[in-house]
């Protein structure tokens, strides 16, 4: 993290008494950072916001790091796994200005902080040309949920089972303010509870960034012999949101989750809805949905209507 | 990594037949990729390559795979730590095209191979802007040099310490075809073999990416107490080189550091140059360079030349 850093945010941001958990043995500042890792699976991925693809180029500073670390933590919860760190690599513009900069910094360490994964390095550069956009790249650094914990992937959905949703989705990006991509809470403590309450039956989850009919297809991809269906009349509809909406708007962050037996009605306080099922491919599309009478291809944004 | 994918090269480069290491126990393509990880400290750095900033727009995309990769061993050298996994976060040009990006990720992929930290995860985006260039942020994570191994800091420099360095310095960003800058071998085995050889009397290290300087200020810069006075007739200059680059160009990604005794005079088969010594802190410059009968200002650009 030495080179070529134009100034060190990241050290100016803990200059100001914020104390790092105590397993964090190398901080911030050094060539690396170093952390007591607990035994076990270590999980790591990757996630990026950049100015005008996910966020306005007028969203507040604050609020784009949050959404670059809310963006990862929801990837953890759609693990069934618990945040333990975080690392971000930040291309500022040309004339972003170095308070706008602290405000972006402060908002990525303090979203980091209150997901229970400190933000432990970090590496800032500036656009060569005047008009590039904002880049910041979060990478996130998880442990199972508890030790020896199973880890929940997209695989594992088996014929029969019931596709659950938590929360509400559509409408997310809602420009009237009533939009959650900025401010949605990943649903960390809900994948931890489902995990605990459904043990060897929470087959297989992700959370919905997509689009629901997207993400759905992912649960199926990995087995031809599966497809899903899920019925519109069910979905939890968000403020604003129709069933098309809640099937295609993403950036919902609510987790999607295959389960072989019974759900509870919610989770960590968090309202489950079952949607749909899994059922045997037949060569149509792996995601359709059921509504107003047709079936409709649910991974199609072209909305190809099939007969019932 | 779910959410806003472009399209994921990652998996396309792993689709063609190459195997991943067995601790890698969920493979790329789901929220997270899951590593089993030997008990003890886990390090982690960032650190990201732009177009027209760290490589030129015309760069070779698997060369610009490369440099991104090499950059994040370089720190772990510093550490004298051994590579484990790497995740990248890449946002593309507008108009860069699929065959170039698939040769950006096989760079990425076969140097992180190369140097035994296999890539596990990526985003890929795509800038919104037409005129916003490429940004390839790569996380890296390592372990200690063995079982229980020491890190090596920046911090533990001591009165009377050695300074010394590997390899040669200077015109490393040579347009003419000799620098190094894109082709540099990051100095891991040699970091580990100096820990090995000199063991507690290994106080500090570094590597040298934004200039020999600047870097070993930072070497004394946690102990107000501290300075560096190097000895230019010593520096193991590059072809083309004088003192002065060798000084001042930087990204040569040799280790530089302070010994509480005797260095060998190679290790890993690089050489190892003293070039200094820690002393007293006198209000002077943190860093002084004794050269042609004068002491300059080490860590300063605009070159504030003072008697000796």
């Amino acid at each position: 993290m030495s080179g070529g850093d134009e100034f060190d945010l990241l050290a100016e941001v803990y200059r100001k008494n914020v104390l790092l958990p105590s397993f964090v043995r190398v901080p911030p500042g050094d060539d690396m950072a170093a952390l007591r890792f607990p035994a076990g699976d270590l999980l790591v991925a990757v996630d990026q916001v950049i100015e005008g693809r996910h966020v306005a180029v007028d969203a507040p500073a604050a609020m784009i790091g949050r959404k670059a670390v809310a963006r990862n933590v929801s990837d953890v919860a759609a693990m069934a796994a618990r945040p333990f760190a975080t690392v971000v690599a930040v291309t500022l513009p040309r004339r972003y200005g170095r308070a706008r900069a602290l405000d972006l910094f402060e908002g990525l360490r303090a979203t980091a902080d209150a997901f229970g994964c400190p933000l432990v390095g970090g590496d800032t550069s500036i656009h060569a040309d005047e008009r590039a956009p904002l880049v910041c790249s979060v990478t996130i650094l998880a442990t199972p949920a508890w030790p020896g914990a199973r880890i929940v992937t997209r695989r594992g959905g088996q014929l029969g089972d019931l596709v659950c949703v938590t929360g509400r989705l559509g409408a997310s990006l809602a420009a009237d303010g009533t939009g959650r991509h900025l401010t949605f809470e990943p649903r960390v403590p809900e994948g931890i509870e489902l995990l605990e309450r459904l043990g060897d039956r929470l087959h297989a989850m992700i959370d919905v960034s997509d689009g629901l009919g997207r993400d759905a297809a992912h649960l199926v991809e990995q087995d031809p012999s599966l497809a899903i269906e899920l019925d519109a009349a069910r979905f939890p509809c968000a403020a604003g949101a129709d069933w098309r909406r809640a099937l295609a708007d993403g950036e919902d962050y609510e987790l999607l989750f295959l389960s072989g037996g019974p759900v509870p009605p919610s989770a960590a306080g968090t309202p489950i809805t079952v949607i749909g099922r899994v059922i045997e491919a037949d060569g149509g599309p792996a995601v359709r949905v059921r509504a107003e009478g047709h079936l409709h291809d649910g991974t199609d944004a072209g909305w190809e209507h099939r007969g019932s």
